[in-house]
């Protein structure tokens, strides 16, 4: 099975070659900006989107990325296309880089560190488990405020996520869903979370990452005439819901079935959330929003 | 000049292989404990309570730390004593390492990756601009609250601190201070901050690291028989200080003379911040709290 190929220092290696060094900023003070995209029998899916939201997150933390939307597409399927993937989780990321000279701490003159790699596709909840459902756990610890760090420009900040799934674990759970410090739901690691009440779907609107697969929910649930409404929730609206689920690039869109030990309604996936998850693989099968490897790499070797 | 020795992965190797992978969680989830001691003329200052403070981050975020208090401290000295450094910034830390099998998300079935390091001693602020003293900025990022991740565990969450030491850096100041969610004085990126008015020390005392080097003014406070005080201060508390100071162990005791602009008292280090520094040094040098390089060695190698 391949293991996957990685971008790193402007060469393509191995899966084990690609690290960084431990005096890189994107390490010792988590200065990165990253995105996740990803492939499925040799579709990219929304990759302009991605590179666009990626591009946004390192310009939001204010490190420049070494190169444009373009080339970055091209590196993504190269990466892809070496690995022999069709179903791949590419990651594309950019670190601050070293201080220079050591033992200086001017954040100002530092050389970017960009990575890319692509290795088998990633399941937040494995596929055969989304007959059953997921198990979420809504956590005690709360989700960073964007105050401090904002959940829009995508990073490694997750201290917080962390800690919240290691109480659901504990539990009994399968992932974790944090509040933000208002009490409202928040987001999980990794993901982002749905309700259904009444024909409506919910999601968080603020202290979330704002996910592509949650832009991609929202255009299937227009798709399928049922309104999306963006706002803050309290926990129990997500426990007292007739169904729920969760998107991620790691794994599409995946059923809820438990909150806190308890079912949703008859405990199996919603019709709703099942149909909206059939219809995400079945439009990305049929081309949506997709970009084939091969393509980006017959523009690459032509440019 | 010594560039530094590195232990990874068991071995001591040279600093530019001290590297981890990308996949690592300790990057890519920055899920990492940490602590920084430093030596001074061939001693350690309270190693043992830099280690156990380490233990105690890495228990925090429940990471199982490979190696016992004494065996660290040994690492710790051979890294030092290979780097052929008298003066040197130390440090240790612990990642949750990679997730087994490779797409795997249970956090609970991981191998830890232990790292240690020894380079040339860092300063925030280099000493020959201590008798000028550091202009801070009262930075309007908020540190991320302990709710969401514990500022008492040492970790590798900065994104608020650079975000603020940025901010301090286009105002064209030195270091940022940072204020809590509540509106209080907080820390800066890798310090603590002491303000004195009417010869009381005040420090802030909620949302900052508990640092060894904060610990060591309560005890050079007392020392000279001033009082320090650890609460809530609002941020004007610190611009209208009579002195100020920032403690590290990247820099020991070091005077601030300006704040958001405007100089504290006369614009030079004042009486007190001035002897807490000299005495800090001086006692170092003397061997208070101290360990010698050589005689940890020596303990090791006829363990």
């Amino acid at each position: 099975m391949s293991e996957g190929v990685a971008f790193v220092d402007g060469h393509y290696v191995g899966r084990d070659e690609a690290k960084i060094s431990v005096f890189d900023l994107g390490f010792s003070r988590s200065d990165v900006a990253y995105d996740v995209v990803s492939t499925w029998k040799g579709l990219f899916f929304r990759l302009d989107d991605h590179v666009e939201r990626f591009l946004a997150s390192a310009a939001g933390v204010r490190i420049r990325c070494p190169y444009g939307a373009a080339e970055i597409g091209q590196i993504l399927a190269e990466c892809t296309f070496r690995a022999g993937l069709q179903d791949a989780y590419v990651e594309v990321l950019v670190t601050r880089g070293q201080f220079q000279p050591p033992g200086s701490r001017d954040l100002r003159h530092t050389t970017p560190n960009f990575i890319a790699y692509a290795v088998p596709y990633v399941w937040i909840l494995p596929p055969e488990l989304h007959a059953s459902g997921a198990h979420v756990w809504i956590a005690p610890t709360p989700r960073i405020p964007d105050a401090a760090v904002d959940a829009r420009y995508k990073n490694f900040h997750w201290g917080d996520l962390t800690r919240a799934q290691l109480q659901a674990l504990d539990a009994g759970a399968d992932v974790a869903v944090l509040s933000s410090l208002s009490g409202h739901l928040s987001e999980g690691p990794g993901f982002n979370v749905f309700f259904v009440k009444d024909r409506t779907i919910y999601t968080p609107g603020t202290n979330v990452l704002r996910g592509i697969t949650r832009r991609t929910v929202f255009e299937l649930a227009a798709e399928v005439g049922v309104e999306v409404e963006a706002g803050d929730y309290e926990p129990d609206r997500l426990r007292e819901a007739d169904e729920a689920f969760m998107s991620s690039t790691a794994g599409g869109i995946m059923p809820i079935t438990q909150v806190d030990g308890r079912s949703l309604g008859d405990g199996k996936p919603g019709a709703l959330s099942w149909r909206l998850r059939e219809l995400y693989w079945a439009k990305r099968e049929a081309g949506w929003h997709g970009a084939r490897i091969t393509d980006l790499l017959a523009s690459r070797r032509t440019a």
